[in-house]
C-alpha cells in the first residue's frame, strides 16, 4: 500500500473489525454542557473492549494481514495499550502473539497481556532490549511487526471512531482528540475532513513531552525527550522515519492544545465526581482543554477519551486531592 | 395488552429502541475470571446513555404510545433512574414529561431532570405528595403513567438486555442480575430462558428491604419497610397490585441471593479499582455475590451491571475506605 491512507480505507475498517471491537455510545457530558453553554459529547473509547481504543486499529491491522501472515504470528514490545489491543486482536483472529518485554515490567502487566491469550517473552532490562526482541523474531522467524500508530491498517481502524462520531452528531464544530504518535487523530481527523470539512478537529497533548507539536514546529518529524506524565500512554515520539502520521496530522488538523500536569490531573477528577468515569490521564485530556480555558466550544462539540487503563494508586490519590499534580502552581 | 409479556415483545421492543438507545458491550472481567476459574462476563449497562439500563424499558414505554397519547404526555414521580431515562425518552420520541418531585428533593437532580429535556414539577414535601400529583396529571390532564417497572412495555425493554447477552455469549451456565421490583430481572429472564433454558438466572439485592424476596417467601405481594441501603435503586416495594413482574420472577428466576451492606460495598470497591468502573450499589451486587462466596460460578457467567448514578461523595468514601459500610462486620 502507498504511504497514504484513505476514507475508503476507514469504512472497509469498519466493516472489517465490526463483529470484533464495540461500537461505542457517545454521551452528553451535562456538567460540560452546562459550563460552556454548548453541546458537550464524549465519545466513550474507555468503554472499548480492553479499555482503550487501541483495539480498533490493531484488529484492523491483524485481520488485513494474508493467511500466510497470520499464521506466521505478530509481535510487538508493548506492555500498555496497543501490546493489550494486539493480544486481545491476534487471539480473536486467531493469530498467535508475541508480546516482549523486560524483566522490569510489573508482574500485573505481564499477567495482564497473559490472560488476553498472548505469549509473554521476557527479556533483557529495558523497553530498547524487548524491541530488539521484536526486531529479532520478525528478521529471523518471520513474524510480522504491528506498530502501534505508524501503520495504514492501525490509522483506518482509529479512524472508524470519527465516523461513529458523526453518524450520531452529524453537525459538530469541533472534535478533540487525544494526541501522541498520531494515528488516532490521523484516523479520526481523515474521516472528519472527509465527511464534514468545516468540523474542526483539535489535538490536545501534556506539554510534558508533547513529540507532535515539536515537530509540527519542526517541519519534520524530530526526536523529543520523554518524561513523566500523568498522560504516560501519550508519550515518546512520533519515530524519525514516520511515513504516515505526521504528514496526516500536519495537513488535517487544525489546531494543537497542550496542558500541563495539573490541567490534566483536574481532568482526571472531573471525570470521575462528573461523568462518573475512570478515565487515564490521556482520555481525559479534552476535558482538560475546556475546564483550563485553552478551548472554548463555539458549538457542539465531542470529545475522544481514548482509555481507562490508569495505575489505579494514582487515579485514588486525585480522587482524594492528596496528588502531588494538583498542587502545582495553576 | 393482557398481563403478559412474551419473546415476541422483547424482539419487537429490540426493533423500536435500536437507534434510541446504545448496545452496551459484554466484557471480561480479567479479576473475577481469575478468583472463580470461570469466564466472568460484565454486560455494561452503567454505560447507557442516562446512567442506567432504566432508558430501555422506558424509551419501549414511550414509544409504543399512539400519536394521540404520546401528544398527552408522559408523567412519573421519580427523580432516579427511572425519572432521568422517562425524561430523555419522551424528549427523544418528541413527547412531554413531567416528572414530579417534593421540595425536599436535591437541587442537583432537579436540574439532572431539567437538563434531559423534561419538565420538573415541585409538589409538597414527600415522594407520597409527588405521586398524587402524577395521579391527578393522570386523571385530570390526560397524561399518561409510566410506572418504573410494572408494565408490559418497560419489562419488554428491559428483556433486550438479555438478548444482547446472549448474541454475544451464546452459552453462559447463569446471568445474575440486581433485584428490586423486577421489571429487569423479569425481561432479562424472559430473554434468557426462552433462548436457552439451561442458563440459570439468579436475582441478587441488599438484605436491608429485600421487597422482592420477601414477597416470594410470603407467595404473594406484600408490603415491607424500605430501608437504608447502599443499593438505594433497589429500594421500595413491589406493588400490592402488581400485574406482571411477581409472577414472572416466580417462574423465570432459579434463586435468590440477599447481600450485606459491606459486600456491597466492597463490590464497589471491587468495580473502581479491578474493573475501572463507578457502579452504583444496585449495580454492584452481582460481584458481590461472588465476592462474598454466596454464588460460585460454575460456568461462564455473565452480571448485569445496571447503573452508575451513586452519590460520588459516597463513592469516594468507599475508594478512601472510610465509609461505614465498611467497617461493620463481615
Amino acid at each position: 500500500m502507498a504511504a497514504r491512507v484513505t476514507m475508503a480505507d476507514v469504512l472497509a475498517a469498519r466493516r472489517r473489525i465490526g463483529s470484533f471491537v464495540h461500537r461505542t455510545g457517545l454521551t452528553p457530558s451535562l456538567a460540560l454542557s452546562e459550563t460552556t453553554g454548548q453541546t458537550i459529547l464524549l465519545k466513550n473509547e474507555q468503554q472499548q473492549l480492553t479499555g482503550s481504543f487501541k483495539l480498533r486499529g490493531a484488529t484492523n491491522a491483524v485481520l488485513s494481514l494474508s493467511d500466510e501472515e497470520r499464521g506466521r504470528g505478530v509481535a510487538a514490545a508493548s506492555t500498555g495499550n496497543h501490546g493489550r489491543a494486539l493480544s486481545h486482536a491476534a487471539k480473536a483472529a486467531g493469530a498467535r502473539a508475541v508480546i516482549c518485554m523486560s524483566s522490569l515490567v510489573p508482574s500485573n502487566k505481564v499477567e495482564a497481556i497473559k490472560a488476553l491469550g498472548a505469549e509473554a517473552r521476557i527479556v533483557g532490562k529495558s523497553q530498547d532490549d524487548a524491541q530488539i526482541e521484536v526486531d529479532r523474531l520478525v528478521a529471523e522467524e518471520g513474524f510480522i511487526d504491528v506498530p502501534p500508530f505508524d501503520r495504514a491498517e492501525v490509522i483506518a481502524g482509529q479512524g472508524t471512531i470519527g465516523l461513529d462520531i458523526l453518524e450520531d452528531a452529524p453537525e459538530l464544530d469541533a472534535v478533540l482528540v487525544p494526541l501522541s504518535g498520531g494515528g488516532l487523530i490521523a484516523g479520526v481527523a481523515l474521516a472528519i475532513k472527509t465527511l464534514s470539512p468545516r468540523t474542526r478537529v483539535i489535538g490536545v497533548c501534556m506539554e510534558r513531552g508533547a513529540a507532535m507539536v515539536a515537530c509540527l514546529a519542526a517541519g519534520k518529524p524530530v526526536e523529543i525527550e520523554e518524561l513523566e506524565t500523568l498522560a504516560d500512554s501519550l508519550g515518546g515520539g512520533i519515530g524519525l522515519s514516520n511515513r504516515y502520521t505526521f504528514s496526516m496530522v500536519r495537513d488535517l488538523v487544525d489546531e494543537t492544545i497542550v496542558l500541563t500536569e495539573r490541567e490534566i490531573a483536574e481532568a482526571i477528577a472531573h471525570g470521575y465526581f462528573k461523568e462518573r468515569e475512570v478515565l487515564e490521564g490521556a482520555a481525559a485530556v479534552g476535558i482538560g482543554a475546556i475546564l483550563s480555558g485553552k478551548f472554548v466550544p463555539q458549538g457542539p462539540t465531542a470529545l475522544v477519551l481514548s482509555g481507562k487503563n490508569i495505575d489505579m494508586s494514582v487515579h485514588a490519590q486525585i480522587v482524594a486531592g492528596t496528588h502531588k499534580a494538583l498542587s502545582e502552581a495553576a
